[in-house]
Parts: structure tokens; sequence; C-alpha cells
């Protein structure tokens, strides 16, 4: 086994729930049939018509026809993959046979579906034994209708401390003669449950942050070849707050977030994708702001930073921390430690090709180096800064490359916003690098 | 099996320890004796008489014989569950030993103190396997008396690496016919051993933080039906030090905390169940500070955020950040960021009732709204935020108030202190939620 | 088992890494033959002639050989460990057994290195069974080499969650009849491989910390009686950040940290011994901060900290948060919550010693007293905290002595500069405690 992913997508951003049927609506699966119509960035990696928690109980048996229905009639056309989520509980047989039944009707040849379902997600799973009866209910849709065994994905939802401890498992369990377990493809957390199920409680009823969850679903994934996925961002209008925790999860391996609105859809489609742009940060004291390029010039208007002159020296001020300097070496060593540079793609791309060559040339480190001119209240430094880059540097910046060639090849929808947000030159050259 | 925990009480929030046996003492059990009398809000959910660390290794026996005969004078009439902590160690076979002769000393029926005894603490564990020595000398001692095979609680004290990691397997362990293990009751985290088992290091001595070894110790706590507590705080003066440290701790599923005296053991009571009053807190700036509540408005009297008008919009600085918005709305918006509510008790309970009602009602989701009034330097501003509640946000919420059922059921020498604290009709209302 | 460690070195503080072999230079062997003479401070615990990353891949078989000539010549002089890195992939068969070739290649007897070699570090390993076929590798070179089975040490990079996962089964598979694993000697945290096979993406390209490996391969060295060590630290000009990432990994138990030069060794060395002067540290509001030590009074003149008299009592301002105190054992109080004693080396051994008189006296717990005059803005004031002392702090204090016995036992070329630096008197009196 290798750390190599096993599916089509080596990478998913995106995982994009649907109720599958709403009372009291003229069409009950209309927000189904308005999810499938979704292109480009607005549609996901990974789309769930979700059969469990979006769905009221009592209208989940029809739910899943109208699962069905949708998809044999708009699922050839759909950019992402189709993994509708059937209701499973670890404590409870009759809600993993009702999933059980609700796979065989989705799944079901006749209605016409089955072609675009790719998998299916499974909630609610314990201990090992508990993931190889979904895996199990999977073989026997798979063998009743005809269909090549493994050839329909399983994710499931880890929400519980049994499924979080069941995780470390995989790489163990997968591939043993009695189970179909490498039909696994997402690790997909989901902390409201699993906040239950830990019993945990919080002053205002937020959820906790769950960083050790994140990172085991993360290196269980990493260890078994699956694609880790964050669970809900609850507060819709919270973009920043979206984005700052897709950020923390890209810092632990998890590239791939729940989605619960088309607009978050968009986020989260290029949340992990290099920027536009590089820009400069600046470290204002515990908190890192984006300076401001002005003619080649990276500008900070904060209030916290302030930079004067001061006899042959410099008198750097962040928050209320004065600091002396007695001349412009010790300046440009002082700010060197406080700002940090963000890569473009075309800065990635560049420094992945010049290594590239280097390498070629039989080079096998060099130094990357990054330059810019900072004005803090009128004063102009220059900075420059160097990187060594080897073999396992440049192996670490291929993560992006490799997922942005991964979202170019499998998502041939998305292909014009790439080119318009990065340039047709710099989405080809990226195409090339790492081959 | 399920996440349901199997023994009677399915929350201990305290973990009271007491020396057996102290020298130089006219009555060398006095310490016993103070505190099987402790009643109400300062007895614990679990009182252990420590014949380990607490108590010098020469006054052991002594203590073993101590522990007898105050439990079979004064168990019958305490509040909470009595499971002294006897000797042991994964590489001393001689402490084990030592510790089988105290559990027999204590178990011994012709003492009479059994009938009290709810089952025994074992510190100091390894490796899996011998957890199940221990088990298996708890087994013997059942035997020997004639009392039901796994009448007698194990709780252990997880103070190693080896113990951390044999946490994992406990929910394939236990239910193995050799062994007993379902006896199993609390994983107390031991952070001063623990530290010294990981040869961890810090500049003043200060114990780190493991915060993975409680969210471990939590996880298996949810994976094998057990309850999470975690260890002791010794700067026993620090309230609002101890306070933090379980306002973490229940972020992270683990609702006990050891306690060192009484007046801990009142805090820890007190410290998983909602307030009596709700209020709102801002943030300062990275620290989250209270606001005072005046004639039903929420006053900001510190130092650190001020507010003025400036025109038609305001100034509202933050530390020293400052922010200009252009009208009421932006400033709304800016505050809403910044505050948080803390329900109290009162409205955790009319929450519950409201979604409850909504459910019977046909509805899986509803918006739950906090509005204030805010002042800042004499600047008052009306905020309102939405909360949605589905049914996983019910469960989760849920938390707190089954904690309060069962402290409720279990320790009828409290229910004074909750009806004082939260008023009899809301101790009704709470008790009838979620059946 | 226990938590003792079965190799000659309870501790390592440095893995210094050296490539083998270098095209170009006059002498390829350059920097092995440089390395292999450092002495004192600034030769490492651990020396890994690097034959894998630090190497030209075209290079290596004759890295090898460079190896055994250069080890043959001065190895019996080195003062530290001898654990040449060879080539390995868990994903690559032809890596493997060159890695092989190349351990038999060094450890050939004819060449005179082996008698110096201590053991091999494997980079790159996946899961358990990968790790088997390592140890099986040298179990062969033994065998070839007629060297007694498990002479050689084994220490591995953990690079990858396979890896990570494989750690917490080590207690279980070391002493197995079928595998030598009790030769694992290093647990050696690898994080820009890591970050690469986790698939972890951050804007700047900087690692992330990782922090939950860290405790995880900590905790693995503690239940199977291993060492664990932290990766390469880049930023070589860094040496506060280097310091910084030392303390707290020493906080997780973590003692050791890979060195890229001769001056990281001497920080590495130094790193977790305890000062040779105590000193007082002041929380700042978030940063903790060093008191200069005047005429035995302990002065802050830093800006974020001021402090008036104010009538009766005293008005203290940390940051922007002022505070009023009505008298001098208010401010007292306030001020002993925000500073922190950091004992010297001398302190450490005057509490050791002063326990271990009380313990011989019957007395098990004892109160360790800190007392200084504090000085801000002119005003002093006298404060002093107690500190309980009982068995289970003296055994986590003794790991920094522990650790310096260990040193001096070890490298009797480091012993001058211990002296130097701490005075004979209390390297006599660190050597003699605990015992």
């Amino acid at each position: 086994m290798s750390d190599k992913r096993k599916h089509d997508r080596a990478f998913v951003r995106t995982f994009f729930t649907t109720p599958t049927a709403e009372q009291g609506e003229d069409d009950p699966a209309k927000k189904l049939r308005g999810a499938i119509g979704l292109r480009g960035m607005q549609a996901p990696d990974v789309w769930v018509p979700d059969n469990e928690d979006a769905t009221a109980p009592s209208m989940r048996d029809e739910g899943a026809e109208n699962v069905a229905e949708v998809v044999a009639e708009g699922g050839a056309d759909f950019p992402g993959e189709i993994h509708p989520r059937v209701v499973w509980h670890r404590d409870d047989p009759g809600t993993r046979y009702r999933g059980f039944q609700h796979m065989l009707t989705i799944a079901d040849p006749e209605k016409g579906a089955v072609d675009h379902v790719d998998g299916f997600v499974i909630p609610e799973v314990g201990g090992i034994d508990d993931w190889k009866k979904a895996d199990e209910f999977i073989t026997i849709v798979e063998h009743e209708y005809d269909l090549e065994e493994g050839s329909l994905a399983m994710s499931v939802i880890v929400e519980s401390g049994a499924a979080e401890l069941a995780m470390e498992r995989l790489r163990d369990e997968m591939g043993k003669p009695d189970n179909n377990l490498e039909r696994l493809f997402l690790l997909v957390d989901g902390e409201v449950d699993y906040t239950k199920d830990m019993r945990a409680i919080t002053p205002t009823g937020a959820l906790p942050p769950w960083a050790e969850l994140r990172h085991n679903t993360s290196r269980a994934a990493s260890a078994a070849g699956l694609i880790a996925v964050d669970g809900p961002y609850d507060d819709i209008r919270d973009v920043e707050g979206y984005r700052e925790r897709m950020t923390e999860n890209q810092a632990k391996g998890m590239t791939g977030i729940w989605s619960l609105t088309p607009g978050q859809v968009v986020e989260a489609n290029w949340g992990p994708l290099p920027p536009e742009e590089s820009y400069w940060l600046v470290d204002e004291g515990g908190r890192e702001v984006e300076l401001e390029r002005e003619d080649g010039v990276e500008v900070y208007d904060g209030d916290r930073i302030s930079l004067e002159g001061a006899g042959d020296g410099y008198v750097l001020t962040v928050g209320s921390d004065e600091r002396r300097l007695a001349d412009e070496d010790e300046l440009r060593e002082e700010l060197l430690a406080l700002v940090d540079y963000v890569p473009s793609m075309n800065d990635v791309v560049d420094s992945m090709e010049e290594f590239e060559e280097a390498k070629e040339a039989g080079r096998g480190a060099i130094a990357m180096t990054r330059s810019a001119t900072i004005r803090i209240d009128g004063v102009e430094v220059d900075v420059s800064s160097d990187r060594m880059w080897d073999e396992a540097t440049y192996q670490a910046m291929m993560v992006p490359v490799a997922l942005f060639q991964d979202v170019y090849e499998n998502r041939p929808d998305q292909r014009d916003d790439l080119a318009e947000r990065y340039g047709e030159d710099v989405v080809d050259r990226a195409m090339a690098v790492g081959s």
C-alpha cells in the first residue's frame, strides 16, 4: 500500500449536501433538481443528496425515490461525483436496515440512476466491525444489481469516539479477504454529533474546535489512501470564519470541507488553491495582516505598528512594545522577523520550474529569494529573505500544485474559471510541472 | 455496544481523595471520618479513600483497615459513591500484590464495609494486560467473598504513555470471556506522574497542559461507555484557574475533575452545570470578559474597548485596533462578531422545550433568537442573533441537561441546593425535557 | 516492560546529520572528516552520517564507502554514538534493497568501522510490517558479520501517517520471537516529508506545527522505552526560534532535536539542561519576559507594565488593562499571579536534597518557598510563593537531573563545560541526588 489515493479523485475540496424530500413543497425534490444543475465553481467535487439529517425522517422513503429519479435525469451531466447519504446508526439495527433498503432503492438499475452514483455516505458509524456491516450491505447491493464488486465507494461520517478509533485500523483492515473496505473514499468529520457523543459542554453552546479529531482524520486518510473532509460550518454568513477554518484544516492535511450552500461551495472550491496575486503579511503582535501593494511597495497602514527615524537609528513600535534599532540593518532584520510572504500560483510554479531545472543540472538544493520594499509611516525599507529548497521542500510545495492538476483534470467545467483567475499561461505551466 | 454509560452514574463531576492513615495524629483515620461526613455540594460524586500517594507507605496496611472501619460505620449514609484507591504499579509485582491484599482487607465482609464500597481505583497501570491483572484480582476478591462478579467497579489512573495507548483498546477488550473489564468505570488522568513517565521538562516545573492526553481519555470514555476525569489541580487557592481548567475539560467531553479539598468539591460539583443567570461575553481582543447587566442593559466598563460617535458613524476601538463604522448597522454587525451569549439553565430549558414543541409540530429546524442592548461608553446598541437548532443541536445541548438530571436523580442531598440556585420551577422543567 | 530506556543512553539531546559524499570537492568525504572531529558541546549525542537526503542519489554508493572509511579511522575517538542513515522507502523495494546494500557496506568488518557503528537510521518507514523489513535486514547484516543479534540499534524517521500509527504498536510488537525490534532506539520526527505525506498546505509554505505528531512520538517513546527526537529546524540563523521549539518539545517529553550545524548542536546540547542562574518571569499580557536582577532586586524595565502609588493603594497597568489595588497585600497577590520562577541547576539540586532529607525524616510532603523583591517603575514589592513537593513532584523534577547525570556519565568530553557553567560543587551534588 502507498499513500496514493485510490479513487478517480485524489483531492476533494467540497462536500455539498442537499435535502432529498421536503414536505409542503409543490415539488418535494425541488432542491435536488436545483443542486444537480450546478456547474463550474458552484458545483461541488462531491454532491451528497442527503437522505439523513437534512431530510425529515418521515420523508426519507420518498427521498430515496427522489434521489433515484433526479440522478437518473441529470446525473450524466453533473460535473462532480454523486454520493447520496443514507441513514445508519451504530446503535440501531432498524436504522441500519432502513439505510440498506434506501441503497437498494437508489441503486436499482431499473431506475436508471446507478451509473451516475459514485458511492454512498454512511453516517454515525461506530467501531470497525460496524463499518464492515455497511460495507457488506453495499457488497450485496452490488451483487444483486450485477455491479462490479467495489465499484460503489463508501464514505463515512466520523461522529463518535468509536469511529475516531476505528480510523486507526483502516490500513490493516482494508484488503482483508472478508471485506471490500477498499471501497472507502472520504473520511468526513461530523462535529455536532461528535460533540454529543463525547458529551462536551461549552458555555455558549459553540462547537469545540476538536483539533485532535481533525488531525486523526487526516492521518487516517494519509495512512489508508483516503481523503479527509471537515464537517459543516454553520454560520453561513461568516465567510471570513469559513476561510480561516479551511486554512487551519489545510495545515492539518484536510483539504476538503462540507458546504451547506452554493456560496460556501464557491469559497471551498477556491479555498485550497494558491492566490492569484502574491502578498506580504506582517505580524502586528499576535495577528497577521496583509500589506497593501502600492506601485510595487508593500504598505502597512494599520495602527498597531509605527516606525520613525531617531538619530541614525529607528524606533519600531509593535502594539505597546517599543524597539530601538541602531541602524537600517537592525531594522531590516527586525522587520524580516515580522513579515511573511504568501506566493501566488505563478510564484509557486516559478519555484517548481526553477528547482526542476536545478535538479536536472545536478544541484540538489537551491536558495529561493523573496524581496520587497516595505513602507511603514512613510519610511521605506528593502527586505530580502532566502529559503533553501531541497527535494523534500519541492515535494511539499507540490501538494497545492497536484491539487490544482487534479481539479483541472477532473473538473473541465472549472477550467474557464481557473484560466480567468490565473491566466492561460500559468495554467499551462502549472499542468506541466512535477511530471 | 453503545455510547451509553454502564454504571449507576452516567456522569461524575467530582473525585475527592482523602489520606487513609496519618502518623502522629490521635486518630490516624481522622480525615477519613471527616470526609465520610460530607453532605450536599461539599460531598463528591466519587469519594476516594486514598491508600496510595496521599498516605505514607508505612501507614498503608493500617490505612486499609481504617478504610474498612470508617466505611462500615458511615458508608450507608454517604451520598456519593465510595471507591478506595489501592497501591499498584505496572513495573512492580510486589506493589501489585500489596494492592491485592489491601483490596482483600477492605472488601472483607466480616468488616462490614463492602456493601458500601462501589469499586477500587487502580493507579499506575500500564498496557492492557496490566489492566487485566488488576481486573483479575478484583474478580478473585469478588469470588472469595461471594460477591457478584463485576459488582465492584474498577477505575484507573492514566499516568503513563502505555496506559494512554491501552485506553484505545478498551472497546475491543471489554466483553471478552477471559476478563471482567466491563467493571471499568472512571478513566482518571494523573498528570504529575504522567509528566514523569513522559520525561517532560518545563522551565518553571509547571505541569504541561497535556491537551492530547485529555482528548484521548475523553475519547476512550466515549468509545467504551466510561467516564473521563481530569487529575488534581494543585494550586488550591486559585479558584479562577480551577474553573478555567474545568471549562477547558468540558469542551473536551471530560466532565469530571479531581478535588483535593471540600472547597474544590463545591466548585467542581457546580462546574459543569449551567449558570443561574445568563450573561453576555465580549471579546476585548483575545480575552473574553463578562458584560454587567444594569436595568436590562449589558454594560461594558473595561478599558480595552471604547466607542464614540463620529459624524453619522462610529469609532469602535478594541485594544489599539480602531475601526470606523459608517452607521449603526455596521456597528451592530461589528459588535455581534465580538459578543457571545451564555445561556442560563432557564434559557437552556426554554430552548429545549421550544424545540420539542416544534418537533411535535413537524418542524425539524427552528431559529433561536437572542437579543440584548449593549452599552459601551454611554452609547447603546441593540443586537440580535439567530441560531438554527436542528435535532443534532438539540442533542448536543441535551448534555448539560442530562448531567443535571443525573445529579438530581443520584444526589438527593443536593436537591435543595439545586432548587435554591435555579428555582423549583426550573428544576421541574429541567427534569421533564428530553424524555 | 518498564519505562526504562534500554540502550546505553537514556537521553539523546542532539541528532546531527552530515552528507556522506559531495561531488566536486577535492575530498568528497570532507564533511564527514570534519564532523567526526567534533568534541565537547559541539559534538552531538548521536552523529548521523546521512546517506539519504543530505547526499545526492548518485553519490550514495560512494557515500557508504566513505562512512566506513571515516568511521574506521576516527570512530574510536568520537565522543557520541554513530548511527548512519541509509536509504529506505515504504513504497519502493528498490530503495529498500539499496539501503540494505549500504548497511552491508558500512558494517563490513573488513572495513574496520563496525565496532564504532552503534546502529542505523531508517527513513520513510510505513506500517509496522515495513519496520520489520528493516529490522530483518539488520538481523541479516548482524548474522553475516558474526555480530551479536540486536547489537546494531535501529532508529526511524517518522514521516508518514502510517508510521505515526505504527508507533502505537511498538510496545506489543517488540519482544515477539519473529523480530528483533528491541533494537529500536530513536523515534525521530521528519516534518518536511510528513507534511507532504499528510498533504498539508500552508499559505506561506511554512511547516505546520504538528503538535499531535510530536505528542504521539513522545508517547510511543515512553510506552516502548525509546527516545523521541524532533526533526530539523531549517532557519539556522534563528537561534531564538530553535530554543523556543526545544522548550515546546521538552514540555511534550521530547528531549532531543535534530541539528544541522555544530552551532545548533551546541544550542541543543545545552537546551534541556537547567540554567546556570535562576530568574523570574513576568507575564506582560500574553507574553512572558525575564526580569533583570540588580543588587538582588528583580527589575522590570519594559513598557507594557506600569505601577504607581495612588493614595494608600496602587494602580497596576498591564497592557491597556488597569487594575486598582487597595493596599500592598492586594498588589502582592496580583503580582504573584503574574510572575513565575525558573530555578537554576543549583536551585533544583537544593530542592531535591531538601526533599530527600525530609523523606528520610519521615515527612512525605514539604513546602518549597521562593521569595523575591520585585521593582516596577521604582516601586519595590516583596513576593513569596510556596509550592508543595511530594514524592510525585520530586520524581517529576528528577527528569532534568537524570538527564544531567546521563550526560555526565556518557559524555566525559563535556564534563569541563558542565563544571565551568555550573561549578564543580553543583556538579558533584547533582550527581549525588536521586541515588
